[in-house]
Order: structure tokens, then C-alpha cells, then sequence
């Protein structure tokens, strides 16, 4: 936790040790049972909230930058980002900010370009705590946004639609879904994020005909007349199928 | 033409009208008959080539400088760029830039961040020129690349890679190809940039599904036993496609 000292050290000389006018914003999906979350902040202060985000160091890669910005702002770590937009266009982003009193002249009002960053989590298996700056961290559904600060509706938006691509081509649910899954898991999964309606015979045909999952030969006992099959990940395929991608049809 | 004078005052003052430390990087693809190209420029004094690039304006919105920036340096206009990626993370973007004892100690050495836009243009129909920082502009095989100055060699990966992508989510071809086209032709433009073959029988019936393109109901005497049947693209839903997205399944 930093002290208020902390904190006016940071807007007075921050720009010594961090590049001005860029940031980093990190949009955390988190899914759980049919549910599509975002994790968005109340930020001290500025009544409202947005996304988790910071400054990058003055000599520290790009993606380095992003990680350290997460496990800061929300005390996650080793989450899978990926980069999918840089930001420059909204009037938040081609003025200076005039947000705070506090920040009024300082390196902070500059004109402020930022990059987005995305992960996808199981929402009930994080723990995210909240850094100095916010008074809290919170899951809201992405359907039912509130008003954010700045342009992070639009950045929010901007990450769903690549999350969504992105499905099409890299493989998801390892850290989704429990060790092993029924295939009705998974085609929700993929139904929920994309929130379309997927064919229920041929959608895991085709995670079966890439490799991607596989039969364990096992089955759940739900009850007398419900035990389905259990299905897990091939790593070996689903690590080569992150790095080289493929084409998911469904 | 800009002279030595302006080049000077550039180096000198340019960042009271330019954000420091933030450039954008150009990659304009360039297809014509089963070749794909890149488009390079010939930096003075630097001894190589690299992509066309310039900075942002202070109060500019960043899509409109990366269209500034490509019509400053190539004199090519209307092109439709698409932002694929941010680049802070080479060594080249995480220290001082030192290519020039001019720059030295002015606000062009400083680390500098780039936001990448691409386009794909019909290279046999457009006349690059290049401006006063390039001897020459030249286009490429993208199969067979010179070491190029900074990351851009992965920079040119990167957009390869989206380009890739985005030709299952949106259309292309409506500037590449001639107003009417032969099967064979859609078929080659599509095989060429994925660099993959595609089958010959199923590909136009998906295009043909999506409503894309259609039947002209003229053909084309190519000799007495050869008329292939023409076809076009459905402007109203080349157009709807190229706004909502779609999933070409190929």
C-alpha cells in the first residue's frame, strides 16, 4: 500500500521513471458458468469506474510493462495477455486530461495514448485486490455496462470483438473449465463468449477433429439416467495450436 | 520537396508540433496476379530500407495521421488502413535511438513506441512517391526480404499475420481485382496471401454462400473451347460485411 507521500511523489516526478502520455489498459474478462464478466476498478476520487491501467518504465519492454500493470492494479499474475489495440482517436486521447485538481499541470495531463491488453479468467477463481489508487475492484456483466471513465467503453468493446476473433484462431478453456469437462460445458463456453447459438453435433466435432480435446473414457454420474462422457484438453495439441494458430470452424 | 532548411528546423523544433516518442509504421501490401508485396522506402543516409512511417500530430487523432502519414510519404491516398499492432518491445524500441549522428541529443534519439497500420493495394494500378527522408520506394516479395533497418522484419510478420486473420472475418478484393473476375482469379488472391491452397470446388461456393459475389451471367472468350463464367462483388453486402464482420469458412 502506498502513503499519500508515495503518492504525491508520483505525480510530481513520476515522469522520471515512467514514459509520459502512453498507458496501458488491461481489459480482464472472466468467465464462470454461462457468465461473460470485465473487471473494472472505482477509482479514488473521480467518482466513477475503468479499467485497470498504468505507465510503462522508461526502458521496459512493452509486454513486461502490461504484466507488472495487472499484478499492481488487481494482484493477478501469469495471466495470458494479449495486445489488441492501441487508442488515439476518442477526444480523451487527442487533449490534455482534466480529470483531478491534483494533476492539473503536471505529466499526468498530458495528452495520453494507451494500448489494450486482454486476458479471460474464471472469475471464481481469482482473488483480485485492489491497488492505492482504487477503492475497489469489481466483476460487471458485459452486457450491462455502466458509463466508464474516459473511452473504456469503447476499449471494452474493441476487446470483446478480438476476443471473439481470436476464438476462431487460438484455443481457449484451459483455465476455464475444470481438469475435465462434458462437451455441454465447453459449447457453452464458446456460446457465451461469442453469445451466438452454436451447432450442438458439430461444434465439438470440430474441437475433436483439430485435436484439440479428447475423450478421457470416463463419464459424470449426475444421476440414475444422466452420466455424460468427460473430455479434457490435449496439451501437447492445444500448446502447439496458442503458438502456430488455427482455423476454428463452427 | 522539402528543403535541407526544413529538414533542419524538423530535427531541431519538430516536437513543439509532434508527440515525441510515438511513431506509426506503414505496411502497405501490394497483390497483382499471385504475387503479394511489401512496399519499402530507401532511407537517406541510413544505408537500408524500412517502412514508410512518420509521428502523430499533438492534437491529431491517430488513425487520421497514420492516412497523413502515408499519403505524406508515399503520395498514395484513400487506402484503407487497418491499425494491427503496437511495438514496444524490440530492443530497438526500448533504448535511445542512435542510427544518425544528426538526431543525436534531439527528440528524434528519444525511445520511441510505433502503432502499425496496414492496407493491401493492387500494386500494378498505384504510383508510389516517395518523399524527401526516401531515395526510394520499392515493393518486395514478402517471401523474400532484406534485412530491414529496426524491428520492421517483424513488424511486416506481425501485419502478414493479420492480414491472414482478418481474410476470415472481413471481405477483400473489390480494389485487387478487375470489376469482373473469373473463379480462378477470386481463388488465386485468396491462395496467395494465405500462402495455402484452398480447395477449388467448396471455396467460391462459400463465397458465393456468403453472398459476396455473384454471378454476372457474361463470360469471358478466352479461346474456343475456354469462357469462364464472370462474377462481381455485391457492393451492399461487401459493404455490410466489411462493417459487421464475418466468419468465411474456407
Amino acid at each position: 500500500m502506498k502513503t499519500e507521500t508515495e503518492l504525491k511523489d508520483f505525480i510530481k516526478n513520476g515522469s522520471r521513471m515512467y514514459v509520459p502520455g502512453l498507458t496501458i489498459d488491461c481489459v480482464i474478462f472472466g468467465y464462470h458458468d454461462r457468465q461473460l464478466k470485465v473487471m473494472l476498478g472505482g477509482y479514488k476520487g473521480l467518482g466513477g469506474f475503468g479499467l485497470p491501467g498504468g505507465y510503462v518504465k522508461r526502458t521496459e519492454l512493452l509486454s513486461i510493462a502490461a504484466e507488472r500493470t495487472v499484478k499492481e492494479k488487481t494482484s493477478l499474475d501469469n495471466l495470458y495477455l494479449e495486445q489488441f489495440y492501441a487508442f488515439g482517436d476518442s477526444p480523451f486521447r487527442t487533449t490534455k486530461v482534466n480529470i483531478h485538481p491534483s494533476i492539473a499541470n503536471t505529466w499526468l495531463a498530458e495528452r495520453t495514448f494507451s494500448i489494450g491488453y486482454y486476458a479471460l479468467v474464471e472469475f471464481s477463481k481469482v482473488s483480485p485486490e485492489p491497488d492505492f489508487l482504487l477503492d475497489s475492484l469489481e466483476w460487471f456483466d458485459v452486457a450491462t455496462l455502466p458509463t466508464l471513465l474516459f473511452d473504456h467503453n469503447d476499449v471494452v468493446s474493441k476487446a470483446l470483438e478480438h476476443l471473439r476473433i481470436n476464438l476462431y484462431h487460438k484455443p481457449i478453456g484451459y483455465n476455464l473449465l475444470e481438469k475435465k469437462f462434458t462437451l455441454p460445458e465447453i459449447h457453452s463456453l464458446y456460446e457465451t463468449i461469442l453469445d451466438k447459438k452454436l451447432d450442438r453435433r458439430n461444434f465439438p466435432k470440430k474441437l475433436l477433429s483439430l485435436g484439440l480435446i479428447k475423450d478421457t473414457n470416463e463419464v459424470r454420474k449426475i444421476g440414475q439416467h444422466r452420466s455424460p462422457r468427460l473430455y479434457t484438453f490435449d496439451k501437447k495439441n492445444y500448446q502447439t495450436a496458442l503458438k502456430e494458430g488455427i482455423v476454428l470452424v463452427i
